[in-house]
């Protein structure tokens, strides 16, 4: 199979000229009769065009380039300068799907059924915090905040993404004061948690870094995919030493995707980009928070991610009362990932890990989450503050 | 000083508003008495809007917000996450401008004055050639290309951007077949030439094929920066090992850029953002090609790279006899890069860089670039299929 991949042209491109354009400008160029010796081969190397679509409703026209897989390396770096690199200074056309052969990238390493043996928890959706207030606090700060959450029966804790290597909270400091809390509930619940440490720096440097901390027993990494480089998530999922499951935050995706006529799809970067770099878990926002996200597209990125046993995490406007949407939504496999949701709950965080428990467990009962029928708590707290939803 | 950073948002939108939510969002958040302890170190890392200003002209308004430089790793990957990271999603507003305090991230290794010295060549534009076609060829065929044009006084040569290590011209084959031809060229005409190979491939690869590249001749490196990440620049120019110059390729600019609401400035990405990531050289498309590039963007990039010694590269639309009109737009410390203008010469691509060196002296003597005026030649053969302009 080839690479195939759909551009949307806006009403008023000639979307047959622009797809020849990319499919020989992205390719191998014109050539004269000097290199007739090496015709066969550059034929080889030419893209097609194989589809132009106008949809009826938009006025758009979708165009379907499909791309020899000898062009690129089997990573998404090169797919990206191939499919989109120069022509995207065209200005002219959105990406708007990618369609690669099975084989093609990094499978995650754990993905959804190796996070879940590692957690051992199979048959629910798991529960994610991120530390709050981002910048600040100090390592030990990181630990306590930890040991309140850890023990409340939360799955998974996250670096906030724009917490780095910085001097208030060294990431190794952080690492240390939170391994300190994991091995406590490890000892005294027999419950695993994970910790996603935010691995930042130069490429080198931070390969170096992902591979000290797990050998001091980091269970999980935290990557700026698109800050860092989807080539650093690459050798993060591919190096030997580094198996632990890798969470690709999303930042920076709204500026190659929140155009409405430029740039990629969230779906094809958070979800097929992600999925094919081996990303174990990917974020991104959720329809319900503040974000403007498209709950079509957000479930197109739930879809890519699942179908290579990527874990979906939504992550904005998450909170317990949320939880009968969010399972409706998303069903079991997914992590619910809470930041003010957690660290907020007006009895605080641990009661914030509470609400999401006693959400699921009140989903399951068939209880409905109004304020006239919930019983004291920390998931009717929550409730009150954020609201409830159907299922 | 601080870190600055432009935000433009259309007209309707609450710009105001918005930039606090920038400053407050993308660095502490928002915190509550528990955390009283740490008050003085959480507000140490809060942004703070500076400016609001309204465009007369456009109905837009320019919000400045200014970051502490604690909450940054001097780098570029940890600096796009705080400025534009999770708020890009938001799908409001574009980055247009990022001023940084001037020691901020890297310096180029060697940059315009270094490049020049290695060349030997410091009182007129550098003449670039792209190989074409840019994929089918095999190594030997781009050492006889190579070949050619070495020995008509080319001062350099890149790969295309989307030649990777591939099965039809690994890179290491690539360059050996190139390094014998650099050989040839000083050897016999005393004269050096760089050849910038392109590095591809998972960060660590694509680290230690730049360091084996470099051990074994290699005079130059091609990245581009979009697609493998800033992180792997950084590494690459901070990289003792790696003392050659960097020349970094926009490709996948557009999908950050090109959207007029959205994203990010070409300025600051091609501009700023590669000048404090350490590249020695940017290439950018010129005006004059079939890319929509704004000549105001254009200029601010020349005019941001020259402030720290990094050499412009206008790459689209570059031909001997546009020679005139891009000196007095780009003055003497450019480096004038053509991929068809020089291989798609009607003589061949030795003529093709003969042209332009016809243009150079033509343009000392003042001669007009007419078909009336020229004398035969290799320029008047390009300014037959090109068209000539006036200084």
């Amino acid at each position: 199979m080839a690479i195939e991949v759909d551009y949307r042209f806006p009403p008023g491109v000639d979307a047959e000229k622009q797809a020849k354009v990319i499919a020989v400008g992205q390719t191998v160029g014109t050539w004269d009769e000097r290199f007739s010796h090496q015709e066969a081969s550059l034929k080889s190397h030419l893209a097609e065009v194989i589809a132009v679509k106008s949809e009826s409703n938009t006025g758009n026209t979708i165009a379907t380039v499909r791309f020899p897989e000898i062009n690129v390396e089997n990573d998404v770096s090169s797919l990206l300068t191939m499919i989109f690199g120069k022509y995207s200074m065209a200005g002219i056309g959105k990406v708007v799907a990618v369609r690669l052969p099975e084989n093609y990238g990094n499978n995650p390493c754990l993905g959804i059924s190796g996070i879940r043996q590692r957690l051992g928890v199979f048959n629910r959706p798991l529960i994610m915090a991120i530390f709050k207030p981002a910048l600040g606090l100090s390592a030990a700060d990181h630990g306590a905040i930890f040991k309140e959450v850890a023990f409340a029966g939360l799955d998974i804790i996250k670096d906030d993404e724009i917490m780095g290597d910085l001097a208030i909270a060294p990431t190794l400091q952080r690492f240390y004061a939170c391994r300190q809390v994991i091995e406590e509930v490890k000892e005294k619940t027999g419950r695993r948690i994970l910790y996603a440490v935010n691995v930042t720096g130069a490429a080198d440097k931070l390969i170096d870094k992902a591979r000290l901390l797990v050998r001091e027993g980091a269970n999980a990494l935290l990557l700026n995919v698109l800050s860092y480089g989807f080539s650093t998530l690459q050798t993060l999922a591919t190096d030997p030493e580094i198996n632990v499951p890798i969470f690709a935050h999303p930042a920076l995706a709204g500026a190659l995707c929140a155009a409405p006529e430029h740039g990629m799809s969230y779906s094809v970067v958070l979800g097929t980009l992600m999925a094919y770099a081996g990303a174990d878990a990917v974020l991104y926002p959720a329809h319900y928070g503040s974000l403007p996200f498209d709950p079509v597209e957000e479930s197109r990125i739930k879809d890519i991610l699942r179908q290579r046993n990527v874990f979906p995490v939504p992550s904005a406007g998450i909170h317990p009362g949320i939880v009968p949407k969010a399972i409706k939504d998303y069903g079991q496999d997914v992590i619910l990932n809470a930041g003010t949701g957690i660290m907020d709950h007006p009895d605080g965080p641990a009661m914030g890990v509470q609400a999401f428990f006693e959400a699921l467990e009140a989903l399951k009962n068939g209880q409905l989450f109004s304020l006239d029928s919930l019983p004291d708590g920390a998931l009717r707290r929550a409730v009150e503050k954020w609201g409830g939803s159907v299922s």
